[in-house]
């Protein structure tokens, strides 16, 4: 049982529709199928814009998100509160960008008033980028994008450009309303399928800045993939049996739509903390910044790593740890994708006897359960 | 009946491996998974290098397999004799090498002394590295690896950085033995699983010139490819479920034994040639430099595009057409990958069946399933 925050859970739907035989990717009944996703896959993204595909982790349409829109010296601030914050501050260094890093401890929110001051302060319009992380998922913090995207539309140059990995159909984003240039996802996510496919939404603004970037690119040129998407096609070859997981999975996220999507990840979110808070555990992210794909918890008493271990051995439960210095000191419990309430209940419940089995003394019996359930009964 | 040359034939179990759901990436079960591919991914490319796998296209290898080991301004040396090579020298040139091509027509080898003559001529050792494309899927031509890495030995400096996307598997390429430093492949060809994986091996040399190497990159930095390889992991989320189809590949490739997989290429690749001069259909590629995965064919007074329309029509056999100016001019046979004898008789026999009805006049039936037959029991 994968409680992590990716892989997520696989439905059986989908993990059949990946075992059918592929086809040849320049067929006419693939590019069917190419159609049908890049029209879902707008609908998922709530945009008007290019929403793009790619064989690659959720790293490389970051990647693609920074290289196809910026130039070796351009200043851009990245946010960083956390690992993938870091990765993308590494990313842009790698390609000779400038940055500047609005930081936040781990565990914090980036704090948009620190955006405001430097965006303001840029009369001359230098910086080129915003580049920030939504949901982080080292620290299960969700930053407030819409705030961020304020002070970046405020300024009125910049792109702003989102790591949604862990948010994208788990919480609302809605990418034209809010006038978001880029944003990339990965597959394993909140898309319920396996890893191997990555998505990149792109902006006009985005596009009008592609043409005068010169981050050397070709595999992940975003043109390419536009130009192939615009004819139901695809530069390289792409992950056949993978988007046919995807055309499965897409599918029913619409059977079950946006809102209901949206409020089950709430649901979780809020049933996981108030476990957890029953329980006398504390929470890692605060409440008005809680992650509706992970929730980040960090046992007082008790090694995170022997929590993780014995909820493996005993009840066949993976949660995540805590990553670079946080090793040991926090678990993850990821409730992203295809995770019901009852899900919930089963980690909640195993979380609970692995804590008395441990001899972790503060907890109430039953109290982790009580507090899910209430939270599912309104 | 896929008989192009990739996606390629996926054996059912393969097929059901990759339904399995997935773990998690850093888990100890998986780890042992990577160290297993590791080990056989070794076995296969006949090397102790590194070889490691990559989430991409087998233009994602072969871009890593560039800008991880050169910078701009070096001068490379890139073989273009079809629609692969062509890239390679774009690729090169978006990241700022110096590309001097050496071409031959499209269905013609590249001439190994045309490397050598550059390359004697090189005292000033700037040549950087020859950048080649083993089986050239878009003519079905086999370039001569062996002589043309034979010039490259003898300069001594140059690195010589190999597609091998539809040779290995195929054909034996023992890298060690050649000393190649620099081969990508793509996971649906000769490995019989779906696109989604790449793979790239490395030699020392490479690794070296690693050290020096300014093209910028991150994503496709190959040394955190090996740091985690290293210790059983991947850097970034790899693709799960095409790495438990890996899995199940490897094991019927050393079933089958490198000697029998190459035997079994050898010999489709002579019957497929045998039935088409029996049937009057110009083969594209000379016997000399005939690829043992792709079979390109030339019909002389018939559109390649109807018989390939019709093939799939009448027979549900996937033929390939030809690229870029080739187009209705060719069309290609693949036979790669997962492919027996009967699928040949079965490809050969449809075809003939489809010239007939296509009124192509010269045809003495069953004279191509005559001459296949004669290579198979010979």
């Amino acid at each position: 049982m994968l409680m992590i925050p990716g892989p997520t859970p696989v439905p059986e739907k989908v993990l059949l529709a990946m075992a059918k035989h592929p086809i040849g990717h320049r067929s006419g009944d693939f590019s069917k199928i190419i159609a049908e996703l890049t029209a879902n896959l707008k609908w998922l993204h709530q945009t008007q814009n290019d929403v793009l595909m790619l064989t690659a982790s959720g790293t490389g349409a970051m990647e693609a998100g920074i290289i196809n829109f910026l130039s070796p010296g351009d200043r851009v601030l990245v946010g960083n509160n956390g690992k993938f914050g870091e990765r993308w501050g590494k990313v842009s260094k790698a390609f000779g960008l400038v940055v500047e890093e609005i930081t936040a401890e781990w565990g914090k929110a980036l704090d948009p008033e620190e955006f405001r001051a430097k965006l303001t302060a840029d009369t001359e319009k230098t910086i080129k980028a915003v580049i920030l992380t939504h949901s982080e998922t080292s620290t299960g913090v969700l930053n407030d994008l819409a705030a961020i995207n304020q002070a970046v539309k405020e300024h009125g140059e910049a792109l702003i450009i989102v790591d949604a990995v862990t948010s994208l159909g788990a919480v609302s984003i809605p990418i034209d309303e809010l006038g978001l240039d880029v944003v990339g996802s990965g597959s394993q996510k909140g898309y319920m399928i396996p890893p191997g496919l990555a998505f990149v939404s792109v902006s006009a603004k985005a596009w009008k800045a592609y043409e005068s970037a010169k981050c050397p690119r070709f595999y992940l040129d975003l043109k390419k993939y536009k130009k192939a998407t615009d004819e139901d096609s695809s530069p390289f070859t792409p992950p056949i049996n993978l988007m046919y997981g995807l055309q499965a999975a897409l599918q029913m996220m619409q059977a079950e739509g946006l809102e209901n999507i949206f409020a089950r990840h709430q649901r979780h979110t809020e049933a996981t903390r108030a476990a957890m808070k029953a329980l006398g555990l504390p929470l890692f992210a605060p409440d008005n910044a809680a992650s509706p794909a992970i929730t980040a918890v960090a046992p007082l008493t008790v090694d995170a790593e022997q929590i993780r271990s014995t909820m493996r051995k005993k009840f066949d439960v993976a949660l995540a740890g805590g990553q670079d210095h946080l090793k040991g000191k926090i678990f993850r419990i990821g409730h992203l994708g295809f995770v019901c309430d009852r899900d919930i209940l089963s980690c909640v419940g195993a979380l609970e006897s692995t804590l008395q089995s441990l001899g972790y003394s503060d907890v109430q019996p039953g109290a982790g359960i009580a507090a899910a359930a209430k939270v599912f009964a309104n």
